[in-house]
């Protein structure tokens, strides 16, 4: 393990006993406050789910459509990550749901202590009405996020069309710790060289039984099953 | 500062003085190897061009292309950076180039050291030919690589249309790292809502005088650009 970030260094890096200790106890401390973090989420009788992906690859648009359809059956909260700007959150607002926007500052992950702080704030918004579903959108960032469990109750890892489909491959530790896989603008299928076989294969090899949904949010496709899974999320 | 990635932590981090003493140390001796590359690479009489972008952005088609244009009269090299594959390599090789694979294990980034065990892979491939040009293609993270000097002479961010034009202002310390900005895959814009203003006013607010090229893979626009680039870095 490196830094923060949690990577698994590899061997040519020039890494001493010290930084392994520092980091290991920086994880094992987020750790602990992801498990306080979801029993916290638990009380509020919510269930919360962790967006993951490459900057661009559909979160906040994801949201935004979630949200109109569920905004009249179902609580919604939304924790909002990013490195600068409260323009996530802005856009989630304009949807008439609760969102927080924590920036990090430079750093390029969500970690549990962080959430923490956005849960208080979430619950002041709420003012006593609550929540069934908190979603925690992370940074852009399809590496470094993995590493750190937030307190969710599962976490979805977005890959859009435009990415490619050797992402999984490339990127393994990301896509074995997700428990939904979202194919982002498929609608776009057509003007890239994209193989969903070669997803569904290289997914398959990391985590046999993850499930995969196509979606567009332009011509609503895959919606009803991202939806369902939702619903079963809910329902746990 | 945190971590290996160096990211500026924000205040809610909980984060004690060990780990900035550790960090600073890492990152003090990440600059000094990074001086020694450039001096190594202009020993080789080559200058580095480190490429910087989200997974997916079109960085090794990029290369793919570039090689075309370029093989007959420049001795180019390549350094490949990717947590997890040898693939990117092998799409560099069959274009006939020299490529050297490394693969982090697990780091969201590159840094100087592994680069310089790249380096001297590569001058074992070149047989004596030498190079005029070596790229570095990192990571595909549009966040952690931004603060990892490798050694290269000028840095190049991609940024493709189906990301959005909101990056500039979301992810500032990597642009603003920037010496050019490849604008990648326009020739998808009007499948897209991304504003070629945005990104202009947002990268000259960052860097006033960062220049932005509009390059598509595809239609072969903006080549002529960004070859241009590359052949006042080689007579720099």
């Amino acid at each position: 393990m490196c830094d923060t970030c949690g990577c698994h260094l590899h061997e040519h890096h020039h890494h001493n006993t010290k930084v392994v200790e520092v980091n290991q106890s920086l994880l094992a401390a987020n750790v602990r406050q992801a498990r306080s973090n979801r029993q916290h989420i638990e009380k509020m009788g919510a269930v919360a789910i962790n967006l993951i992906s490459s900057p661009g690859s559909g979160k906040t648009t994801l949201l935004e459509r979630t949200i109109e359809a569920l905004v009249d059956t179902v609580r919604i909260g939304v924790i909002e990550g990013d490195i600068e700007t409260e323009r996530d959150a802005e856009r989630i607002r304009a949807k008439g749901v609760p969102a927080v926007q924590l920036t990090t500052g430079g750093a390029c992950h969500l970690d549990a202590s962080l959430v923490h702080g956005g849960l208080h704030v979430l619950e002041h918004f709420a003012k006593g009405t609550g929540y069934d579903l908190i979603f925690i959108e992370n940074v852009g960032n399809l590496v470094c996020p993995a590493t750190f469990d937030l307190g969710e109750h599962s976490r979805v890892v977005l890959l859009s069309v435009p990415e490619g489909s050797d992402k999984p491959a490339k990127y393994p530790a990301t896509f074995k710790g997700a428990d939904l896989v979202l194919l982002t603008k498929v609608d776009l299928l057509p003007y890239f060289d994209f193989s969903m076989d070669e997803v569904r294969k290289e997914a398959g090899l990391l985590k046999p039984d993850l499930e995969l949904v196509a979606l567009s949010a332009t011509s609503g496709e895959g919606f009803d099953s991202w939806l369902a899974f939702l619903n079963k999320q809910l329902n746990r």
